[in-house]
């Protein structure tokens, strides 16, 4: 466990001043993105010489009046810098430009979160998401509204999720197949990512998938899709309704980014229903990432800042744990952690559980 | 002149862990705004022991939850600490608790910008404050809507445009009356603030205030009320309409926080129409804040930040504007500046001018 943001001691004019970048924050996220969405990162980029404000709307095609606006706030933020009347790109517009990850958490929050975390105060209050609810209808929570969503929401919102989970699973399959399991039970597989890797990587498991009906929908195309209509099935259970049991015999239950999606009491509810289809031999393997259990402190960000998405927008209950809040929900839940793999894809932590002795 | 934001080189760690901080910065200063104003930093300024989430959650009548997930957003934006499983607030967080400017542009920001600001790129585009359209109502500009925003946004929009004007009269009021002026127009005199305090100041001069039917309603109310109906009338001009000429022979002409409210050619236009309403002994005084003038860059920061709302929700055409820019509309109006006095009040600078010779 490793807490992060240990900040350094800040005299009062610097206090005064991060306390503005704070609350001045939705002009300058606004700003930058449309710096990189309109090209002008890319031009200023192209143009290592810099660019006046006029050359840079002739190029992009953007009034100047615009161009204007939006260099300017991203010059107070260190995303382009200013010389003699010409505007440069900085490191932080090239990591914007070109680094991946930074542009899927930028779509991820303007196109599902920006609107609807207005009411985060009121989605904390009544314990659901009303963010959701002003934005993208009345759903009880995001998930089965997800393949309703419209676009761009849909593909940031997805795209956001794959990308973190997806880079993660090349690193888990060895540890998941280490007990060569005939069976396998992916609970809240979603659109069928993992379960299709898994049977790539093993060709005798038998998987059945866990979700909502609106989401196995879109995972039996796939699964028809890769060929494996044979090897993973579904079945469709709320997993918010713990009178529900789950089927059991399986040999491995899977859980990625999964457990996130609920309140304390239904994480411990769920691996409770876990643990009672399980056997001495079964295996639970649950892949999350940790805000306390990150190699850098830009991961945790992240990753903490995610929970008001969850609060806002998914179902005003989840949010990202600790390490420590697992391995307490697990033993409130009679499993035993007996193995911690840490820091594999994007920050997360693979933990093998099972039932106490 | 004073161009800021000369910012630090950064590695490439640094410059994603930036990039980060902006990518997700709505969540953030939601987070912080709510443990401001929900009385999470006023309980902790209070508890200087710490507290865990459990006792401020009780002692604020929030649910933990909920306290949890604000706590940890603000961990990571340096707002509080965090200490064997204890928060505490730190320096930032005694700024945003107590600083009255920092809540005034925090309530500004939430109340009037946050969901328009999503439509800043269209808002460019178009020309228009589409942001405004989408929020308020499809008003022409934010100006007339002013008197019919709904609460709070009125406050937040009164609050924060008095604040950063109220400041400076007292230090501008000397200069302006230095001629003994025995008239004095008030251009865009809103709800009459600065006329009441010249009528205050001077008690010879007669004012008239100039501005939009709406905007002149709640100034006569608050003439009267101040007992200078004799003394201070008033002229609806619509002051976009550049074919309405000025009334002549007055001899100061006032216009405080007003330009920035324009477009280029707008000012261009209405400093000419000025230009034309004086004579040779006339003086023009312009009280305005420009980025490229400000002892501290957080003020700069907070100024150039301004012009998003501008275009998203104000009209889609105007900024802030650095001092250079002033002189050379001036200079294009046929007026010479011929007195400067800079860092009065929040950052203003005065600009006094005449009929160029």
């Amino acid at each position: 466990m490793n807490i992060p943001f240990n900040h350094p001691e800040l005299n009062a004019a610097e206090a005064i001043y991060a306390a503005q970048k704070i609350a001045f924050s939705p002009m300058t996220f606004q700003a930058v993105r449309i710096a990189w969405k309109r090209g002008l990162l890319d031009n200023l980029a192209k143009n290592t010489q810099g660019l006046t404000p006029k050359s840079l709307a002739k190029n992009v095609g953007m009034r100047l009046y615009g161009v204007r606006v939006i260099l300017e706030s991203c010059l107070s933020i260190a995303v382009v810098s200013f010389k003699n009347e010409k505007y440069f790109i900085t490191k932080i517009g090239q990591i914007i430009l070109h680094d991946e990850m930074t542009q899927i958490n930028f779509n991820y929050n303007h196109d599902v979160n920006y609107l609807g975390l207005f009411y985060l105060e009121e989605s904390i209050d009544n314990a659901t998401p009303v963010g959701l609810h002003k934005t993208f209808g009345s759903w009880p929570t995001i998930y089965p509204a997800l393949t309703s969503l419209p676009e761009p929401a849909q593909s940031s919102w997805f795209t956001f999720d794959h990308y973190y989970s997806d880079n993660a699973f090349a690193t888990a399959l060895p540890h998941v197949f280490k007990h060569q399991p005939k069976t396998l039970m992916d609970i809240g597989g979603n659109t069928g990512k993992f379960s299709i890797s898994a049977a790539n990587y093993n060709d005798k498991t038998q998987i059945t998938i866990i979700d909502l009906p609106e989401q196995l929908a879109v995972a039996k195309t796939n699964i028809s899709q890769a060929g494996f209509s044979d090897r993973i099935n579904t079945i469709p259970i709320n997993m918010l309704d713990h009178s529900q049991a789950l089927p059991k015999n399986y040999e491995t239950i899977w859980m990625s980014q999964f457990l996130d999606c609920f309140g304390e009491d239904d994480i411990i509810a769920i691996l409770k229903r876990s643990a009672q289809a399980m056997s001495q031999d079964s295996r639970l393997f649950v892949l999350e990432t940790y805000w306390d259990n990150q190699q850098f402190e830009s991961a945790a960000f992240c990753v903490v800042n995610t929970s008001p998405y969850f609060t806002a927008m998914a179902n005003g209950t989840s949010r990202m744990y600790r390490v420590s809040d697992m391995l307490n929900f697990m033993n409130q839940a009679g499993l035993e952690v007996i193995e911690k793999i840490e820091h594999i894809g994007m920050g997360h932590t693979l933990l093998e559980a099972k039932l106490t002795q």
